[in-house]
């Protein structure tokens, strides 16, 4: 069946949804997302994408979409127009088509692009997964320098994928400087002893919203956490390592770069975080 | 009127031109570009031009459009059927839709997208501001690390420009490691004495194909070439600058940072070297 997507204000079949090959994130990777993710036909953490979001466009100077304030609407009748139970809704601002290409931004007449479009994951949050682990390989993070605004500037982080997948394994992460940022599309953990150790928030990474909500779980939970930038060797001899992310909640990862991770297996911090995040999000999905 | 452009083997007017919401240089950034200058009805080197689509092709594994052995007659239909004299042309290749968002690279049997466009500039190769020069600021280079390969990734070089038009300047030089790389979308270059210094290729600045061509009229006209990086100070201190790219040619850089360089008015070797590179590139045209 044909999915139901939205483009500036028309719902519209897949098949239809065009936009102006003069589109800026067409052409200049001049645009923004948001992935948000459906539980139980509701949205986790709603407020808190809307919020990145108008915080990626005020970083970069876009203007708003009109339907800015129905964003929550739109995507409720996307989950309802698709039977939406489990899954995700992404969410693109293109700064907008000027008709022609220049690198200079338009002016204020032009308006954005809004896209949207829903992704159905029956069964998202028991990924079989979170009961095996993922296995991760480190590489140089050769993105731009702006990681905190969320553009769809994500080619290396797809080719960070690609040589994950080339590995044998599942993901990728980046390391600067001698020091781990984060993963390709998500934030990155290591546990040793009962301490939580993840990276500082800068623009060198995603403030990702499930990192801001998974820390506050841990902390009401008394676990410690510092959040410190660590390398490589300090990961491989950690006790445990997991990720976070809008679509992967939190994730165990026990291999890194060929070398298990404490036992091997899933650790129990991810774990016990995994259950009260997916608790504690389900309740407050809205 | 409208513009004739070119969609994945349709010639379209330009409103009729649309990809997919799902094409992965909107959603991802996935796509490469070349600009070809058209002076008097004919092609500056565009086999430079096509040698460089495809090795950017190459290094991120994307497969060659079909359409690709005839470019070259694309590229002239698209000259005839928008009369252009004077101007260029925008090709593109993206990875193409999969019909869907996945960080993976979709597999064989998706092709990619191919666009391209005509920019109408008539009396492109006389323009006022290689009489009078240009002014530039100098910003943090914030790109991503493969600046060899001509990626869509253009948003940084975008802010650039803005950064440089609030300054009431034209253009940026963008600098990391307190060294120059080059300019929001083109090579820089200064000239102490006899010497023209510009930076040596490698990851992290584009290979111009008008650089190319610039430093070898250069050479055969005896002039010393020097392949090496160089800060801020060095150009602010140097006797005169300038850049080139495809659709300037040899442009004159007269203020950094808001200091003159030189006399603070077009240089003399920037001046020849226009001179010989129009002369040349006119001659070569096809």
């Amino acid at each position: 069946m044909s999915r139901t997507v939205y483009v500036n204000g028309d719902y519209l079949p897949e098949e239809d949804a065009k936009i102006s090959i003069f589109d800026r994130s067409f052409l200049m990777a001049d645009g923004v997302y948001e992935v948000t993710s459906v539980l139980g036909g509701k949205l986790i953490d709603f407020d808190g994408h809307a919020k990145r979001l108008e915080r990626s466009l005020n970083e970069l100077e876009m203007q708003k979409p009109e339907a800015f304030d129905d964003l929550l609407e739109i995507h409720r009748e996307l989950v309802r127009a698709n039977d939406i139970v489990d899954g995700m809704i992404y969410l693109q601002v293109s700064r907008g088509s000027a008709g022609d290409r220049d690198f200079a931004y338009p002016d204020a007449s032009v308006k954005p692009t809004l896209v949207l479009f829903t992704q159905s994951k029956p069964g998202m949050a028991d990924s079989p997964m979170a009961k095996t682990g993922m296995k991760v390989i480190s590489i140089e993070d050769a993105r731009w320098g702006r990681r905190d605004i969320k553009t769809v500037q994500l080619l290396y982080p797809s080719m960070g994928k690609m040589m994950a997948k080339a590995a044998g394994c599942d993901d990728a992460w980046l390391v600067e400087d001698g020091f781990v940022t984060e993963g390709t599309s998500n934030n990155a953990y290591i546990v040793k002893g009962d301490t939580i150790i993840t990276r500082q928030l800068s623009n060198d990474i995603l403030h990702g919203i499930t990192r801001a909500a998974v820390l506050r779980f841990a902390r009401e939970a008394q676990m410690k956490v510092e959040e410190r930038s660590f390398t490589i060797d300090e990961a491989q001899d950690a006790d445990e390592a997991y990720i976070t992310s809008a679509s992967t909640f939190v994730m165990p990862v026990v291999e890194l770069d060929g070398k298990a991770i404490g036992t091997g297996k899933p650790g129990t911090v991810a774990a016990r975080l995994r259950e009260i995040y997916l608790e504690e999000s389900r309740k407050a999905a809205i």
